[in-house]
């Protein structure tokens, strides 16, 4: 498995930049993981919003007729949906207070790290201007050393020979000053960026880990909230089985019924003229 | 069990009306369930809308650090939540054209019907009124009867005595006639709403029953979109731990590696003269 330790050096020396800044981008995914829970509970917000005012929708309905009792199934429903996805919305806002606390937990642990790899970023810097002064180093001695011979074969005075095998020997002081300091800064550096590179990808693991707990926190909450929804529509199914036709009519019958007395039977009745007559004042 | 032809009698025989208003107030219903169901696709269509959206915003997060991958699994799921909704919306405006078919049919249904019951609406009118005139041809009847007698222990002439009875006997024959013809009325009556109220309720019935199964058809859609929401949610679940610490961090660090050759040893190296001062002229 490749690893940070293993991977992050090469010729330019330069594998400490690429990991320091992996550091810091770990802090922009916590952003924009928050942002990502935030847009979500947004959305899941306006969606309640839209329900509820569908389970109004419901009430409004006509009042009339055979139907009506079936708009309150709908109603309660509705509401209750409407509520599922509220309590996601407030359990999204919850995990986005946790988020940002770990971004801030994040700043502050990344300000630490930097203070404690500065000593890695100098040994890099210090190989990287080694390597070159080296560069150069050796190549004024090879100059240099060509210069004397040259005046040997072309029988330059003795004078002119001493002073170049002086700039000669100078050259070959500093190259093998160099050679060694190389030495020294590569084991330095080489010894600096083994524990840093493996204090970057502990860091990057504790990172992740922490980011994939917030995540799988995310889908237990959204998970959990489906369950919820999944009941409502059993529940509604339900209801709407309770709801029968023969319930429905019968309802109707006993709310708006006029009366269950059939037209009487009427009869010719003899008009009682002794009792009418005798009101009569004579 | 309270039924139409039982419940809708009663003293002003009214029942006919409510029935009559009942079935027309079913083609309301049938127009608020195909609003509830606008309504609810217009709410699917913006969650879908939003969450293609929220897609989107997951694919412009920092594709920097080692978090990164993991935004393409928060793309793909999402997107697939998206497309969930907008499949519910897609079934829903189908519902939606069926349940206005129902509403064309039931228009057409409820004309028919009108012109079918129109002898029970004759029938009902018909009693009415003859139960007024009968009331008013018993009152006249006791009257002219009075008034005859009166005259009679008046001692009136006999011409007076002799037109009472002639306008007594006709008052008689009045309202004879009236409860003849009540009689005929409430049997008329009585047969064609026992008839009518029947039908209403079969027409009722029906009603219910197509109601439900498009009530039932609306709740298979949202179940059947919800079961795919969960599989979806479980896929998320399953990628994200596929989406090992261990992987990332491989991940990043064969993508964004900068090399596995750690600075290599230097020595001094002696510089060739002989080779060099060959090329220089003499």
């Amino acid at each position: 498995m490749a690893s940070f330790v293993e991977s992050f050096w090469g010729e330019r020396n330069n594998g400490f930049d690429v990991l320091y800044h992996n550091m810091k981008h770990g802090h922009l995914s916590t952003k924009d993981l928050a942002d990502f829970i935030r847009e979500r509970a947004t959305i899941e917000e306006a969606y309640s919003r839209s329900m509820t005012k569908l389970a109004k929708s419901a009430s409004n309905y006509t009042q009339l007729g055979t139907f009506a009792p079936v708009w309150d199934v709908f109603k309660i429903s509705t509401e209750k949906v409407a509520s599922c996805h509220l309590e996601l919305v407030r359990k999204l806002q919850e995990l986005i207070k946790e988020v940002q606390k770990y971004g801030d937990e994040q700043i502050k642990a990344h300000k630490k790290t930097k203070e404690e790899v500065s000593g890695t970023l100098e040994a890099m810097q210090n190989i990287q201007s080694i390597i070159q002064a080296l560069q150069k180093s050796k190549e004024n001695y090879n100059t240099k050393c060509v210069e004397q011979e040259r005046l040997k074969k072309e029988g330059a005075t003795q004078r002119e020979i001493d002073k170049a095998a002086i700039k000669s020997k100078k050259a070959t002081d500093t190259y093998k000053l160099y050679v060694e300091k190389y030495g020294a800064a590569k084991s330095d550096f080489e010894k600096k960026m083994t524990e840093t590179a493996q204090k970057f990808q502990d860091i990057e693991e504790m990172h992740l880990l922490h980011m994939k707990k917030i995540v799988e926190s995310l889908s237990n909450t959204v998970k959990e909230i489906h369950i919820q929804i999944g009941q409502v529509h059993e529940e509604f199914i339900n209801n709407m089985a309770n709801t029968t036709v023969e319930s429905l009519i019968q309802k109707f019958a006993e709310s708006k019924g006029t009366g269950k007395e059939r037209p009487g039977h009427i009869e010719f009745e003899e008009c009682d003229t002794a009792s009418a007559v005798e009101g009569i004042k004579p």
